[in-house]
């Protein structure tokens, strides 16, 4: 059997352009002698939707263009995910296609409903184990989170249904380490369900999830037969024989008897159950024509579009460096924001400081260098030295530039405002003004040119809140959000280490000590302990949810516990207005953390 | 059976000052010769309190709180709302405390995840029925949700458990008409379980959401016994005559015949079931000593703290006006938001319009006029007439009032950009520069002085971006973020009407065509439709979720439904950025409306 993995980048609400991208390449997995071709989750209608789903005219219009998807159908059996009104329920759906028509249809059972996923909202869970029976070959089907309940609907699926091969339609949102989870995870699966898993995964941008593709074919035995790209499209085309023998019921069993929790989550967050065995079984029954002869597959080739890609030395593995995949996630975050949103040019300011810097290289290679225009707004406090690095990336990295000083703003500020301040001592009011002045100018350029302003603020300033509202975050998309600064120095090497000669970024730059230059003499860790202590604290407390008598327990200091955790929670309310920006870690600030900004809890 | 409804303010996260409050009021029952004392949902805790609960010290110690509320507990039976920690499971769960001992808990059945509601991200169902056993006497125990499904746990416990009362723990957000909603349900759940119902809602702000209170009791013939105040705390005490007679079995199985859909859901939103009646029945044995005699309640007392309230003539509706509720809420949204953040003052901008006359007549009304700092800030497009009336408003006010004309910063802005904005005309960008430079000033003196921000503009204006972002969208809380323009003018009107006088807001104010004074002899209207078809556009679109083709159906001209939906998908990413405000509608922009940013849909 011949299978195609349509991993492409589908975009939130565009009914036509999904449906005419499906079509298309239907239509080039049938040219290439496809039996089976599966497209990523809800492709129709992009994931996540939202509360597109609550309006029942999304949803009439979801299913008119599936069935246009439909019409175009010729002999190659397509799996679509779709939204699938049903009376008074709304279920995530495959819609099988094949012959021209709509063949049937399977339910996700497992609905996630922690982290950033809410569709429970929105869906109701399906009742039945879905088997295509193919010419007498049983494929099973299941949608994301479905595959990654041990003993869930794959085995179930193996078992009842006798599956060879159970297809997967994911929407899996990208964080480091993502990738490593789901090829340990689908080689168990495959292993334990004793079949072929074929993974469809997504891959693109939307507001701040990045789906990373690296759709994978796992083999009965657990061992990876094809990987796709990270990051890209692809149409990946594998050969399954699928003449291996199945466990028999007893070694089920067993295999069942070991799944952490037959039946439960595997997730601790998402605490309603699929119950995956009290499904009935469902075969949509399909006789598809024998298809004419076509020739066998190269095997490892070059991984152009539709060649297979044979596992290399990192199977079961991340490929990328750490530092890698995290800057092409931000690239690709960065790239389809601006590009789903119709905008063509960006526009930031740039300080001579790292986070800009950085910001300023993924935006130029996310859209190009001509896109980008970097703004350098010195103000009193500027040193010398960061106004000629601001200027010396932009030049090395070929952004546009402009010098906009803020001193005439400034001082119109402290002229109309002495009379209202008092004997009050300048401090961190006169340095948010400034802020201010710079997201003003930035708005205006924005506003004047319809370019998108790109924030530059990294996960620390975030957790802490070491940032101006309405100054340094004014913006519409937040490249670093959740880059901690201590990744912000280590994407910085590594981006300097692809040049061309030593690269965008500034020695200086990096060796500097941070500063916001918003006052004399100003470093970052007048106000802040050590990047690399902020960044430990943030992980346990806002990654892992650790007390802070636990962080002390690790080893730190109580007092600066307190202190940084105090500065977590108090500045909830400057993070709820913040720009979206690329999830990149497995919690990120934004839909991943839900905490009440009114909320006397200190612990 | 004396019964005493503890409509408390507690606030999220202050687990000693929830439990503090608890024991007072627990104390003050007890006084008062309760048998039982009732208190609202997760009160322990506040409501709602979002990702706190992913924290297991938070549970750790919100049990501990519980186990203090235990062992200050005397003779009354106190139900008490807590999140409940069990293995990897959290409940919503009611703990019955009784002879100063944990006597047993009641687990939420069904879980609100639609609207604002996110109560499947936490909490696992409860399998049990609950039933306190008080003497003999048989009380139903149930949570919010859970009373408002017909057929469901209500009259199960009634049926399965001969409750002879069920008592009802709520969080119920207010919005218009939410309290006829509730009376009608509720009447409608005595009279299908044929016992009392007793509702104790909680009252206070939480962010965006505000408890009006309103607690209720219930006859077993659907009749009004008792209604609590709106807006603000107290203990209800009512006495109960608990030797009616049940219905019997076969007048309950017709009953839930009758259900709309039995088991099934009271929300089209709520997809995911509650299965009342596959829960085992679970009851909690209590002896409670006799009571020593009591002074028999007053009837048709005043309505002090500790009284009974008898029905009025207002049964089984509202009894406020909707412009005096939708005020209240306001008041107490504010209020509450100002306090529980420990703000003193807040800051405003004021410019002569109805939008900022209405938000200082809430501030003044809520904090207190010393608290409130209003600050006109002309420049050269405002006219005689709005400067008057802005100083006018804040004098007949009574609240602090400042003049800061922002002309000379203008100008400074002016300068800086005309080499970089070349030929083009001036536009918008302008009349944004003019918005964000009055933002950075009441940013700053928020900073210097402390003060909370306050943003002035209404729900119809966020609808379609007319506002400036971080510009008068800047600050912490947005007052009348969901008050369509059409009823601020009836706010403003009912304000009037309150006086002293002819009340704070100038006549002038009301009167003029609103513009933003931003450019020169500009009005709302030059770019907006007029405002009541704009609400009604806003209300079918945004509240309703009608389609385009639905809306021109109803007799709106096609282009201009068109433009406005565009108007409204377009400002999405201004939405997410800002501040947030009262909720009084079934619907307002924020946790109840989650739309991608990144959305290509237009329908």
């Amino acid at each position: 059997m011949r299978i195609a993995l349509a991993q492409v980048n589908s975009t939130v609400g565009a009914l036509e352009a999904n449906t005419d991208l499906v079509i298309e390449q239907m239509r080039a997995a049938e040219a290439a002698g496809a039996d089976v071709v599966a497209f990523p989750e809800l492709v129709i209608s992009g994931y996540p939707p939202e509360d597109l789903l609550l309006k029942d005219h999304f949803l009439t219009k979801a299913w008119a263009s599936l069935l246009r998807v439909a019409e175009a159908n010729q002999r190659v059996c397509a799996l679509v995910g779709v939204p699938m009104a049903h009376g008074s329920a709304v279920y995530n759906a495959v819609a099988v296609l094949c012959g021209g028509r709509l063949q049937g249809t399977y339910r996700k059972i497992c609905l996630p409903n922690y982290a950033v996923f809410d569709e429970k909202r929105y869906f109701t869970p399906g009742d039945r184990t879905g088997i295509l029976d193919l010419g007498g070959t049983h494929i099973g089907l299941n949608i994301c989170e479905d595959i990654w309940e041990p003993g869930g609907p794959t085995v179930v699926a193996a078992r009842d249904g006798d599956a060879r091969v159970v297809v997967n339609l994911s929407m899996s949102p990208y964080h480091v380490g993502k990738g490593r989870e789901r090829e340990v995870m689908l080689a168990e699966r495959a292993r334990d369900a004793g079949c072929y898993v074929v993974y469809v995964n997504g891959v693109g941008g939307q507001d701040e999830l990045v789906f990373d593709g690296q759709s994978l074919v796992f083999a009965p035995d657990g061992s990876l037969v094809a990987r796709a790209r990270q990051f890209e499209e692809q149409l990946l085309l594998v050969d399954l024989d699928l003449d291996r023998a199945m466990p028999d019921a007893a070694e089920f069993d067993a295999i069942r008897a070991t799944a952490p929790s037959a039946g439960g989550s595997s997730s601790a967050q998402d605490v309603g159950r699929c119950d995956a065995a009290g499904c009935r079984l469902e075969i949509i029954t399909v006789d598809q024509p024998a298809r004419t002869s076509v020739t066998p597959l190269p095997v490892g080739g070059p991984a152009g579009s539709g060649d297979t890609v044979p596992p290399d030395e990192c199977a079961v593995a991340a490929c990328l460096s750490v530092e890698a995949e995290v800057y092409g996630a931000l690239c690709l975050g960065t790239r389809d924001y601006v590009r789903k949103n119709r905008f063509q040019q960006v526009v930031m300011g740039i300080s001579g400081g790292i986070d800009s810097a950085l910001t300023a290289c993924i935006a130029a290679d996310a859209i190009g260098k001509d896109m980008v225009n970097a703004v350098s707004m010195p103000s009193r406090y500027s040193s010398t030295g960061t106004k000629t690095d601001a200027r010396d990336t932009a030049e090395r990295l070929g952004v546009n530039f402009k010098e906009i000083p803020i001193e005439t703003i400034y001082g119109a500020y402290l002229d109309t405002l002495a009379p209202h301040f008092g004997q009050a001592q300048p401090g961190v009011t006169e340095q948010n003004i400034q802020a201010r002045i710079r997201g003003n100018i930035l708005m205006a350029l924005s506003n004047k040119f319809g370019y998108l302003v790109l924030t530059t603020g990294n996960k620390s300033e975030m957790a802490v809140g070491y940032a101006t509202l309405y100054g340094d975050m004014a913006g519409g998309f937040a490249v670093l959000k959740d880059v901690p600064k201590t990744l912000v120095y280590r994407l910085a090497a590594y981006r300097n280490s692809l040049g061309p000669a030593e690269g965008p970024i500034p020695q200086a730059t990096i060796d500097r000590a941070p500063s916001a230059e918003l006052a004399a003499d100003q470093t970052d860790q007048d106000t802040l302990p050590p990047y690399d202590l902020l960044d430990r604290i943030i992980e346990d407390y806002v990654v892992d949810d650790a007390s802070v008598d636990e962080i002390v327990a690790s080893g730190v200091d109580r007092g600066e516990v307190q202190r940084v955790v105090g500065m977590i929670d108090g500045n909830e309310y400057k993070r709820r207005q913040a720009a979206p920006g690329v999830r990149i870690t497995p919690k990120a600030f934004g839909k991943d953390r839900r905490l009440p900004i009114t909320n006397r809890y200190r612990g």
